[in-house]
């Protein structure tokens, strides 16, 4: 298993070198567990899969935290055939695949509304791809009932889906869909824009 | 076939929304080929697949010469399965996909030769997924064959393959690899990032 994700993050405002540079501080505690490379594009986490989204979380939240209207974009990828097995990156845990898909979308939206709440409302808008063969349609079909029940739920839009809410549940509720659905060791990709403080939200 | 795009467009400025609305006026001569709806997380495009990147181009060249640094975010998408087929998106012109892989490239890499250039320097991040079954590997490695010949490949990196050049010429490569590569009907998403007057740009 090789996961990570390519993050960006874009503080409309004069000043956003120094929202980012501060914003990052909050990927201090995850320094041990991730692999952590930077270019003028974005930055590469590579490690467990389950800590990915938590990762993300904080960061933006310690972005947007600062009031200015900032976005956070991530291409997020788990099994991808073409990078090697890394030890950094451990199995999915807790994953539950063996149980039936109705009791694995019961779990995730008790995960979900256990998530700490954070206090900073954000919309994200992602897209998921299940990649190559081993996917069921089943699972997919599943995944989007998730969705709906997950209390985040806004919209379907051309191409993607639309959450609402705290960032908490929000990210909670990308995480579950990008671990517990589809092939456990299949390859699942996940385009994802989390937007905050937006003059035109409505 | 059903193709378009979620855009979106994020300049690093305080005066993020007077540069957003200028560079709006870029897509004026695309209106009457395109449907173009907005919310506050991204501007839909819907139309044919083959004037999408030069809508984008024009997009964030608009954006861009105004100085200041600026991203373009995008997930594009043709023969998405789970939207009905719309007159308003014509199929791929002249795709010549009855021709052999190896003459394929070799007009893809004359067609970038043939981009105008724009003057702007940009650099992108993108990752292609052919996604359901009818899609080649074969089709894969003849597009990275393509796009290590394009003349804007700057390198791989995990889950994503940079580019780096005119605006002209890379929006180019872009679409080239859209549309001239897998399945002609097949569904295939593009998540994009294009960056311009980084102050970290190498």
């Amino acid at each position: 298993m090789f996961s990570g994700a390519q993050v960006s993050l874009y503080p409309m405002t004069d000043n956003f070198v120094g929202i980012i540079l501060q914003a990052i501080d909050a990927l201090e505690p995850y320094r041990s567990t991730f692999r952590i490379e930077t270019d003028d594009i974005s930055t590469l986490l590579v490690g467990p899969p389950d800590q990915l989204f938590p990762a993300m979380r904080d960061l933006f939240v310690a972005a947007a935290g600062q009031g200015i209207h900032c976005v956070l974009a991530a291409t997020v990828s788990r099994g991808c055939p073409g990078e090697p097995d890394d030890p950094i990156c451990t199995p999915i845990n807790d994953s539950s695949h063996e149980k039936p898909l109705a009791e694995r979308i019961a779990m995730a939206v008790e995960r979900v509304s256990a998530a700490p709440k954070t206090g900073q409302i954000v919309a994200a808008q992602f897209s998921l791809y299940p990649l190559g063969s081993g996917h069921h349609m089943d699972e997919i079909y599943g995944c989007i009932d998730f969705l709906k029940q997950s209390g985040v739920f806004d919209r379907s839009k051309n191409f993607c889906t639309k959450l609402r809410g705290d960032a908490g549940p929000v990210f909670a509720t990308l995480s579950e869909a990008f671990l517990r659905f589809g092939s456990p060791q299949g390859h699942v990709a996940l385009d994802l824009k989390v937007s905050a403080n937006s003059p035109t939200a409505a």
